[in-house]
C-alpha cells in the first residue's frame, strides 16, 4: 500500500457521503444562502463549533438508537472518546451554558453545520449531510414558537414553495406526556412508546408493538390543548396559514419538552417528513446549569434539495466567473492578462485561457463552464484596444472599447 | 453515564478545536469572504467534498509523519478504514480523475474545507483548520504558477496586508532533486532527507543529521534555476515584487515535482510561514490515469488570522443584525412583530424583543449584541406610526414616519 502507482485507488468517495462539483456546490450554496438570507432578516446570527465533540455529549439526550447504532464514535491517539457530531443541538447546548453569563437573551443563533450518522444510505438519508440549525435561547412564552416556525415558513418560501405543496404540522410532548401517565409504565417506557410513535409510518403492527410496550392498548385522538392551539392562531394572524394540529406527531429526539413542530411534503411523489424541530427547555441540565428555555429547528440539504426537485424549484446553474478571455495565439497571453487584471479591478471575475489550443476549442472549454461572455484576444485587439464580446448563451456578438467592457458585462446589454 | 443530571458534563469543547461564538464566526466569515471574492475575480469555482475519506487515499502520498502520526483514522460500522482529511489535495485530485473526461481544462477550482490533524495543540497549530484550497489543472507552463502566485498575493493585499509586510519564496523542487541525484542514496533517503530540510528552522544540528542520511554533507547554495528565474520577473511584471528565491524551501508534502513556494511573515514577533503550495504534476496516477499537471496552495485561517492580529488587520465586530425593536410593555409584542415584517420586507434585519422586561434592559440586550439601531414600541407609536430611531453607538436619536425607517438605516442616517 505504501508505494502509489502499484494499487490502483479508486475515485469513488467513501461510502454514503457526497462530492460537490461545482455544479453542485452552486445549488449547496444557493440552498444555504437562501436560508441564511432568511433567518438574518430575524435577526439571528451565526455561531459554529467543530464537527468533533466529547462522546458523553449525546450519551443520555439524544436519541438512545442514534448513540448506539448511528453515531461515529473512535478513541483518538491520546484515548479520548470522540463522537462526529449526529445532530447540532447537544453543541449549541455546550456553547450557550459555557457562556451563559455573558450573553445576552433572548438569544437567536443559527448555524448550517454538516453533521454525521452511520446508516444505510438512502432516498434523503445520506451520512453526512449539512443542516440549518436556528435557535431561539430565553423565551418561554409561545412568541419564540411563532417566530420560529414562521421563519420556518419563510424560508420554505423564499426557496419558491407554494403554501399548498407542504403544511406544518404541530403538537405538543405535554399532551403525550399526559396520556402516557394514564399508563403504569416507566420513564423509558415512556421514551420507547415515544420512539415508536415517531416511526409509526415506517413500521408494521404499530398498534400491537405499542400494546407491547404500554400493557393496554393506546388511543391517540385527543383534543388540542390550549397552547398549540394559541400558536396555531396566532401564526394564522401573521399569514402562516399552512399549519395543521398533529395528535400523532413526535419527533424523534428525547429531550423534546413542548411544541414539537414538522414540514410535511405534500407532493404525491415526495409524501414525507422535511424537516422539523420544537420546544427544549431542560438541555443545559447535563451540564448542571439553571435552564434557560429554548426552541429550534434543523432543516437538512438532501431533503430540501429533494423537495424542490421534486416540485421543479431549482436553479440552474450559473458560475461567478463572467468573463473567459481567449487567445489567438500563445503570444497573446500576456495582452489577456493585462486586460483581465483591469477587468477584475472593476469587478468582473475573468478567467484566462494559458493554453496553445485553437479559438474553437477555448471556446468550447468556456461554453463547457457555462462562463456566460468570452472575448478573444489577438494582434489587432492588443494594438486597436477594441474588442469583441460574445455571448455564450445567445452566441450575440458587439464590438466595444475597452473602457466599456465591464459596463457591457454588468448591464448584460450583448 | 446513561441518565443526565446525574454527572455535570463539561462546556468544553474536544481539545484541539474551536468554538465560534457570532465575534468569532463574524472573523472567520470576514476571512474566508474575502478570500472567496479574490479567487472568483480569478475565475475560480468553488467544489466540495466530505470530511471522510477512504484511509488508502493518504497512504502513500501526503507526507509518511502526516500519515503515521497525525491522521485521524477509524474503522466504521462496515469495516471500513476511514480518515479524516488532514489535507485537501488528495480530495481534490480524486474528484477530477473521477470525471477527467468531462471536465474542460484549463480547470481553476477553489474550495475552504476544514481538515484535521492530530497534534499538540499551540500557536498557529491546531487540530481543526478551515484552509482555502485554490488549484489550476491542466497547464504546464509556468503561467500557472504566475497566475497561483499573483492570486495568493492579492489575497493578502484585500486582508489589508502590506508588500513590505510579508515576502513571497519560492524554489523549485527539481533543482533540489539534481542536487540529490549527486548522491547515491535510494528515493526513500532522498524523501526523508526534504522532509528533514522541511524542518530544518526547528530542529539542532540540521547539517548532522543530513549527513547521516546522504552520508556525505550537502551544500544547499546552489544557483537560481531559470523557471524560477522566469517565475519571478513575470511576477515583478505583474505588480508582485515581495518575491525571493530560497534554495532551502522545500514545502512538506512529498507529491511537490516542480515549483514549490510559501508566504512568509517577517513581523518580529511572529516570523514565520504563513502558507504555501506549489507544482504537484504526478497526483493522479495514484487512480491509474494519466496525469494531469496542476499548482495549487492552501491557505489557513489559524495562521492567517494570527497573522491579521499580529499586524492589528482584524475588523471591528458588527452583526448581520440592523436593528432591535424593543417594547414598552409585552401587550406591545404583537405591534412590533407587525412593524418588523415591514422592515423585513424592505431589506432590514429586525430582532423583536419577546420578554415582560424593563426598556433599559432590553436596549442593554440589544447593545450586548451590537445591534447598531433600536426602537421603542409603546402605545403612542402604536397609534401615531411615528417612532424614534436610537443610534446604539451614538446615542443619537431622530424621530421618523413608519414609511421612512429603512432609508434612515440603509443610509445610517441617524
Amino acid at each position: 500500500m505504501k508505494n502509489s502507482g502499484k494499487k490502483k485507488l479508486s475515485t469513488e468517495p467513501y461510502k454514503g457521503v457526497r462530492d460537490f462539483y461545482p455544479e453542485d456546490m452552486f445549488i449547496q450554496n444557493y440552498i444555504a444562502n437562501t436560508m441564511r438570507e432568511v433567518v438574518e432578516k430575524y435577526g439571528y446570527a451565526e455561531y459554529s463549533s467543530s464537527i468533533l465533540e466529547p462522546a458523553e455529549l449525546y450519551e443520555g439526550k439524544t436519541s438512545e438508537e442514534i448513540v448506539n447504532e448511528q453515531t461515529y464514535t473512535f478513541t483518538d491517539r491520546g484515548d479520548r472518546r470522540v463522537t462526529l457530531r449526529p445532530e447540532m443541538t447537544p453543541s449549541v447546548a455546550r456553547l450557550v451554558a459555557a457562556r451563559k453569563r455573558e450573553l445576552a437573551f433572548p438569544l437567536r443563533w443559527y448555524s448550517v453545520p454538516n453533521v454525521f450518522r452511520y446508516e444505510r444510505p438512502q432516498r434523503g438519508r445520506l451520512r453526512e449531510h449539512w443542516q440549518l440549525n436556528c435557535d431561539i435561547f430565553g423565551v418561554a412564552g409561545i412568541e419564540a414558537e411563532i417566530e420560529i416556525i414562521s421563519l420556518a415558513a419563510n424560508i420554505m418560501r423564499a426557496l419558491g414553495a407554494k403554501d399548498t405543496e407542504y403544511e406544518i404540522r404541530i403538537n405538543n410532548r405535554k399532551s403525550l406526556n399526559k396520556l402516557l401517565n394514564e399508563f403504569s409504565v416507566s420513564e423509558e417506557q415512556k421514551k420507547e412508546f415515544l420512539r415508536l410513535l415517531d416511526k409509526r409510518d415506517k413500521i408494521e403492527n404499530f398498534d400491537e408493538k405499542a400494546k407491547d410496550i404500554l400493557g393496554s392498548e393506546i388511543s391517540l385522538d385527543f383534543d388540542i390543548d390550549a397552547e398549540t392551539k394559541n400558536i396555531i392562531e396566532e401564526l394564522k394572524a401573521r399569514n402562516v396559514k399552512n399549519v395543521v394540529f398533529s395528535p400523532t406527531l413526535v419527533r424523534g429526539f428525547d429531550y423534546y419538552t413542548g411544541t414539537v413542530f414538522e414540514v410535511f411534503d405534500l407532493a404525491p411523489g415526495n409524501n414525507r417528513s422535511l424537516f422539523g424541530g420544537g420546544r427544549y427547555d431542560n438541555l443545559l441540565d447535563i451540564f448542571g446549569m439553571e435552564n434557560i428555555p429554548a426552541v429550534g429547528f434543523g432543516m437538512g440539504d438532501v431533503t430540501i434539495k429533494d423537495f424542490l426537485e421534486t416540485h421543479a424549484l431549482l436553479p440552474e446553474y450559473a458560475p461567478n466567473t463572467d468573463l473567459y478571455i481567449a487567445t489567438v495565439g500563445p503570444e497573446h497571453i500576456a495582452d489577456a492578462q493585462e486586460l483581465a487584471d483591469k477587468l477584475r479591478e472593476q469587478g468582473i471575475n475573468v478567467a484566462v485561457n494559458m493554453l496553445d489550443k485553437k479559438i474553437g476549442d477555448q471556446i468550447k472549454t468556456a461554453a463547457k463552464q457555462a462562463i456566460p461572455f468570452l472575448i478573444a484576444v489577438g494582434e489587432d485587439e492588443a494594438k486597436t484596444k477594441n474588442y469583441i464580446i460574445k455571448n455564450l448563451n445567445s452566441g450575440k456578438e458587439i464590438k466595444t472599447k475597452e473602457e466599456e467592457i465591464a459596463d457591457k458585462i454588468w448591464s448584460e446589454n450583448v
